[in-house]
């Protein structure tokens, strides 16, 4: 049995607690957070656990094995920094700090006393993404041409990071799953509508080797949610639509191909490739809970998570240089990211 | 009654011939293409016109009072040149010409002679781009905040220009019409996935005062069509779907307001506006048809058009700074448009 | 604070759990069911909650307030009257019983006992239908013409009823909630693809007066699920959505009018009115929530809920006489319902 | 070459003359209307035809081979006998004519002159009908369980026939178009909302043997155009969407298998398949012109069309049992059809 703590009920913390307290082999001891209310309220549902405004309480308590941070991005660090320290393993929320320096010392800190850190990138487990990657995988794709991805809805504004940190972290770490190669340069615009404070609206162009590109748009201010990416490649091509609850994956069988290219301008040929598309069947269980299930696998066996401290690493170096971009008139900005 | 003459039968040609055919006041006299097979196509279906593969027949026949221009871009300039110097009235395909010296030149020419000169940005006539156009005026949508256009498809690829020249064109020409403020500055990125003629994708973003912002998405090699536009406003938003047939724009209640903010990082508030959406009623009459009306306006009362030079003058040299930014590292490059 | 008794917890019975477990003034106090894996299932989400599979110690507990009833329909009657005799308020899922003589002796029971008998006909209380009909007693729709209703998906099988008494019935009872007059005779069609049991396809008719008609399509053998309501009337008409999370309710300013009717079979002039489309804003709390919360309020003030007995028995005569047509050559069978 | 005359240049002629104008081997020669303006339509688009108001000089013209029919219902057979008489082929508009009797004596008629008789059942000759068609017959569906569709818009109200003459008439030809089997039995409910004239919603169901049933949905008062069919069978279904350009047709891998059934009620088991969906590419070619090119090949083949008078014959004696039904209080009236 893994005994868990929870530090953070607001949003995302009540996910948490009801996949942890559905799985066998978790056993949801402790809730920390600063506010008495959300205490109350995860006290009404789960009367068996005990609950405090003093995280350190939380972090000290022997009995506690594995501890879930959802709180803010700016507490991260220091949260999870003291929960090792403790030789508590790690589950924590995304993205997984302030900055690739901390990024860094997590890794270390986690490796050097044998626990398991993990970053809650849900996306990577999700049915779809993880048929997707099977697809990409294959080859069945062919070569690469570009990942397009639309993630903008109304609301919920952030209050310590853009809306870079907020949504197109999902994208980037949808990508490193999907993708070995790592992007080599990116480049951001955005702006800001609501006063000084964080962008609320950016375009992300990341470069890769062979002419792959890739594109997130984010937007909290939209008036409709969208949920969509276009992967386009030489030989199929797909559309992710994260909304569309029944058929989430559609392959279409089209693309194009170039003839003889003569100097004359019109002899260019194209010809058009025009055939079925396919939804493939994805498998309908609640991401969070696939993902819990490896997090136990995990722990029980010493091994490393899909959405590990590396991968968590590589996101914040993105997200990084993307804000560097962002603030430096948009300038393209290089990548070099070990895999 | 208006003589016309066409020079150009291939994609867009016989819509034109068909609109101009159809409307009282125009007379189709005489069909110019390099093609036979083409000019053949023409005569059966307007039996009464005159064809010819050699253009110049056509600009200098003195009874033709207009000449239509439906040819690849990079033959616009001189072909407009001599239609307007044989004193014919001028409408030209999309984009102008290939660079903004031949525009001003075109635009000098008409105005010397007294002549029309009108660039078919279509959509400009739209029923739903005429229909946003009185809410932007009407203040009903509140300060701007963005401008956010996806435009893509499977091919056509064009033989002589890059994606942008053929498909952002029309959201340039849009924006121009919609926004009393021209953009101070633009970005593009991009990449050719079909060897090293022309970019496929691209991404582009303008940057206007007050913090509003426009980006056009346009892409050759995309699975399905995709025409959409979001409208980002403090008051009200929009999303305008070329493809929805019945309620091409929606009009949605709904926002953001920043409440009082506090040094605490917590208590920044803000509420949600979550009103009724609204699907306005739309001209459904075909649009190209509305523009050339307004050109046969034009041409009887010496009046200006919409779709005038000087808007064509703006969307080319837009285009070309688009251009210069994809092919100098996505650089940011200034803008100094006269209105 | 009114202490809950549930019987029944399989496929619905969990909502009422949870929803009674978040109102403030309901207490989960126990849970009977005959299958012992649920009630395990029951205690690890509400470890305060007592259990058993025998129901008569539920509604033989004498701190309990209220029974409410989520079991298969051929058992509502039995446990609804014996909670009913033990002085207990009930809730019991729809439809109301197996037949209307069933129906109107719960509703004498409860009358002659002052308790609250609702049915959980929870469409009824939907943002969605409470919005409609607003519209509807506004008149601002006009004269009534027609409701036309999909509900339509893959299972879930019932074992011991047909798809009209579990699919149809949430359709009677929306319409009994939406209009004031009631159905004057009901014709049905239907066939059963899987072997003899029950009908899984039928189509309804029901008729009113001044040629209103009303048609519900229910199967539960449709590849694709979906829940579509017309609306249709003189001044305005109204597309109900219930898959449409965003916008579920579409109210069109659409119609015909018919002018002068000479002898002249080619002089018949109808116009069209063709004007916006307008989604209003709905309420999106959790239906089963209002609903509870009306219960809650009926209890403790002894009122009569929005679906009350006499609704759960118009329903079940509807759903008898649909039967009796299914299996009597699909003839018209007239109804006397009293409103 | 097949010289056309066209009588009737109303909605549907034009799209007639369009198609027999381009394809080789046609010629339009002469149309017939009784209304001057739209003769001259005709003719300002095709200079070469002749045109007249008296339909008997065009039946009449000695050059004319064959005659298409673009009339109101009530004149079909008046005009189809007098070409047949007249040795011309004939293509009439659906419905065939009035009444069964009418439609026997034309195909006697055209029989014993060895004329071409052809229906305009245009959706037969539709790229998705034929791909539907070939699914259905190569058994892939497996057992046929029903076939449900929903034919609704605003508009257009017809002078002569209520709206199962107008809309249904498009399924029922389908149907038999696809299918072996014949209905055995119909039953059909519906309304007259606007004054006395004509039913302007109908429901209508058909029996088949084996438990197939089928559905058809008609209405010209709905807000929103629908055009959807879903047929149901053991081994796969099928959503059909005539407006959805890009996937009309999508094939669902999906359903359910009765397991076990013993006599306890609880223990019936149900399974279901869940599997992927395919949307196969479509012939885009345009209906009316694949239509044409079979009766083109008919008449200089003396062969016989898809859409023949047998096909007509059915179809018109389905629509008079359904108007039969609707007038004698929606019995279940018996058809005899022969294959």
């Amino acid at each position: 049995m893994i005994n868990v703590g929870l530090i953070g009920y607001g949003y995302w913390g009540p996910n948490l607690a009801r996949n942890f307290s559905e799985i066998e082999g978790f056993c949801m001891m402790m809730v920390s957070d600063l506010q008495l209310g959300r205490l109350k309220l995860a006290q009404t549902r789960y009367p068996m656990v005990s609950t405090t405004t003093d995280f350190d309480e939380l972090i000290d308590n022997p009995k506690i094995d594995m501890v879930a941070i959802a709180t803010p991005v700016s507490t991260h660090y220091q949260l999870a920094l003291k929960a090792l320290k403790a030789g508590k393993h790690v589950l924590v929320e995304k993205p997984m700090c302030a900055n690739s320096e901390q990024a860094k010392h997590l890794i270390d800190e986690a490796a050097s006393r044998n626990l398991v850190l993990m970053v809650d990138h849900t996306f990577v487990y999700s049915g779809a993404v993880r048929k997707l990657k099977i697809l990409v995988e294959s080859g069945e794709l062919g070569d690469l041409y570009y990942y397009d991805s639309v993630r903008v809805n109304l609301g919920l504004f952030q209050h310590d990071v853009n809306v870079i940190w907020d949504l197109a972290v999902h994208d980037i770490a949808i990508m490193d799953y999907l993708f070995e190669q790592k992007p080599k340069a990116i480049q951001a615009t955005g702006t800001k509508n609501l006063g000084n404070h964080f962008e609320n609206i950016s375009y992300i162009t990341m470069f890769f080797d062979n002419r792959f590109i890739s594109h997130i748009h984010v937007n909290w201010l939209s008036p409709v949610k969208i949920r969509r990416t276009l992967v386009g490649a030489s030989q199929k091509m797909v559309v992710y639509d994260d909304l569309d609850y029944s058929e989430p994956l559609k392959i279409y069988d089209r693309g194009i191909e170039i003839g003889q290219t003569t100097p004359a301008i019109y002899k260019m040929l194209y010809s058009y490739r025009w055939g079925d598309m396919c939804a493939p069947r994805v498998d309908p269980t609640e991401t969070l809970r696939v993902e819990l299930l490896d997090l136990k696998d995990c722990i029980e066996h010493g091994t490393t998570p899909s959405a590990d401290g590396q991968m968590g690493l590589r996101v914040v170096s993105i997200l990084e240089a993307a804000s560097a971009s962002l603030t430096d008139k948009f300038k393209l900005v290089e990548l070099s990211l070990s895999c």
